[in-house]
């Protein structure tokens, strides 16, 4: 065979050369919409500037020399006090008991779900996963070829029947699922919490029916009052539960810092997969030095910022949809899970609001079954300010009614 | 079928939930050895922490609220100051022209090898290498199923006779690489530089066997003099070229901070893959700021100290191993790569040796061909300081000595 020259000099088609079933390809960023009331980001006058000034000058001071290594004098699990900062913070907030061994700083929890992911599931491996869930999570199982199974949620969260039913079908059928993945605490994007009974139960089935328990708490810490009930981790002993959090709801995104908790046996696994260096060093030790000593204060603050501005959005929610809208009052968190009547779909118009300059995150893509989800939307309330919020929502009731007749008038009328 | 009740209420064995074919487990990490000469670690005392203090606290206050959205106010991308000095440093130093919207921040090089490796293979398919290479850059393409074609180098770099020859022969198979990888500036491990003339002929044979090029130029900013010759990236247009660098070996290796340039039809692929919700905010907003000013002056006082590091481990070499050791004097970078006489194992070598304290980087993980570089071995000089370096090569060659009869007598007396 002779070599596959290129038909015309010069040129280079490189689409030949990739690999086939890659997700579509990105658009390129023009910047954020007007009214930007998507994703996870959160109040920025709370991120706490002079803090993170003074815990990177000190930290800096102490240990900068460190960065010349790979793992900081940490090894591959992660800055060592940021992990003690975790097991005393574990312990105190979520009743889990653990060793600075037992946990690992990931670069976001993002990537907390990409190791677990990992460590258990093969193409075809079934997982059993809340039925309104985060995207996120929903994409990466697609990705890993999973077979997902959704449970549906009340406002006590995942349903203990209904999981009991679940895991019974799948094991008349031969099916062991490889983990049952919940957000048991401020759930996204239903803001529930999984009462204590349930979670006793939930553990019970997990037992039963011989499979792992996910546990995702990113949100754990923006209740309201600041209570929590004990994390899963924490009721179960040995490696039934694996455990992530974050600080990006409660410190900042673009701190890419996220943890994950097991036991060594899994972390043994879960550390050979996580081939990346290690995560970043100045978000390591400055989040470390800033919450050792204002973790609590700066939280306290965010909780009550994060209330005021739920309230505003729910009445602006209720001025611009009236009756339309339905929503319960979140626990926590910094979204609010809003249905519209049947007829209006949300992943339309998420595309048509957006041309008017309102992102919201459309709920087909936020349950296991897209087709229940289309008439859900969901709102991020940390990061808009009260006017981008009274507005954008003005503006999307606007466009919602001349694309599917929802609200019937205009805003404000119809109280 | 009734539940699969565990055997032992309370008990749960998760090793039989995880998936197949996962790599080995990690093992507890207890600290550094006492000569640690390897890794890719750096200078302690070269890092510039009053610099990247000053950095933190101008940057903050100045951009300190866009920490509250994922990718700061820059976009997927990552930081657009980092971006910017990016392209006007290629442009200069290595003759690349492009735009900000065609470089990627990645949370080191690391992740640039894994999301080029992503968007062009799939299990089978076939790239061509060096034959003597980074451990990182093979495990990852094992990793990916890939067929790995080593073509050896010699002190000019990649054999271009070799290269062609390998791919007349894949092509007589039917075979079309999807890429050749190549670190052409200060290779890994070899420290070689590869020929001007050499890089014009690498273009002609990619372009007339249509494959793609993966330039990885993690170490190109440390030649000895600050000379090097133009990136292939930037002596072919379009996407010909994939090319990766770092500032791990210039700034620190623990900020997790590397990046990609792409032109868009290539980047908008890649960009999709990269689903961990931006790269370390603090890292690469410090790093900008702490670059814009101080970059040049930083590398150009690092290679200096580098340069007296080498010449220290060349002479440890030389007193404890004599003749029985071979090595080039590398042209810059921080590795010296070392052959000993074949009965020794190398990778034997250094599990004794660890025993003994000293840490060194067996060359059968260095090379496409395992059984060729059992007898060669990897230091890295940019680490240790230079009594570490002396008496870790000293304990090296007394160990070697015993184990395998290398060298011959001991150490200082056999020059």
């Amino acid at each position: 065979m002779s070599p596959p020259r290129e038909a015309v000099p010069g040129s280079f088609d490189v689409e030949s050369l990739l690999r086939a079933e890659l997700p579509p390809a990105a658009v390129r960023w023009t910047g954020f919409p007007e009214f930007n009331l998507v994703g996870g980001h959160n109040d920025a006058a709370s991120v706490p500037v002079d803090g993170l000034i003074e815990a990177a000058t000190s930290v800096l001071q102490r240990e900068g020399p460190t960065l010349s290594t790979y793992g900081l004098a940490s090894g591959p699990l992660g800055y060592l006090p940021l992990r003690e900062f975790i097991v005393r913070k574990l312990e105190r907030d979520a009743g889990i008991r653990c060793t600075p061994d037992e946990v690992l700083i990931t670069s976001g929890s993002l990537q907390g779900l990409d190791l677990v992911n990992d460590v258990f599931l093969a193409p075809g491996d079934t997982v059993v996963v809340e039925d309104m869930n985060y995207a996120g999570s929903l994409s990466r199982l697609k990705r890993c070829g999973a077979n997902i199974v959704g449970v549906p949620l009340d406002a006590g969260g995942m349903r203990m029947d209904a999981l009991d039913a679940a895991l019974a079908d799948l094991a008349r059928r031969g099916i062991r699922p490889k983990f049952i993945y919940t957000i048991p605490t401020v759930q996204n994007p239903t803001a529930t919490v999984m009462s204590m009974e349930r979670r006793v139960r939930l553990l019970e089935l997990a037992e039963r029916y011989g499979t792992a328990i996910f546990e995702d708490e990113c949100y754990a810490d923006l209740t309201w009052d600041g209570a929590r009930p004990p994390a899963l981790r924490g009721m179960a002993g040995g490696d039934r539960v694996v455990h992530i959090g974050s600080f990006s709801k409660t410190i900042a995104p673009a701190l890419r810092i996220g943890y994950l908790v097991a036991s060594w046996p899994l972390m043994s696994h879960i550390l050979a997969l996580k081939t990346d260096g290690g995560t970043g060093a100045l978000d390591q030790m400055v989040l470390a030095e800033y919450c050792a000593t204002h973790f609590d204060s700066h939280v306290m603050a965010l909780r009550a910022t994060l209330r005021r501005k739920v309230e505003v959005l729910m009445a602006a929610v209720r001025d611009s949809f009236g009756a339309s809208a339905t929503f319960s009052d979140p626990t926590g968190g910094i979204f609010l899970w809003i249905a519209l009547p049947k007829p209006v779909d949300t992943t339309r118009l998420a595309q048509v609001a957006l041309q008017a300059g309102v992102a919201i995150n459309p709920g087909a893509e936020w349950m296991t079954d897209g087709a229940t989800g289309r008439s859900w939307f969901r709102v991020c309330f940390a990061h808009p300010d009260e006017a981008t919020m009274r507005n954008g929502v003005a503006r999307l009731a606007e466009v919602c009614r001349r694309e599917f007749g929802v609200p019937a008038v205009a805003g404000g009328t119809h109280r």
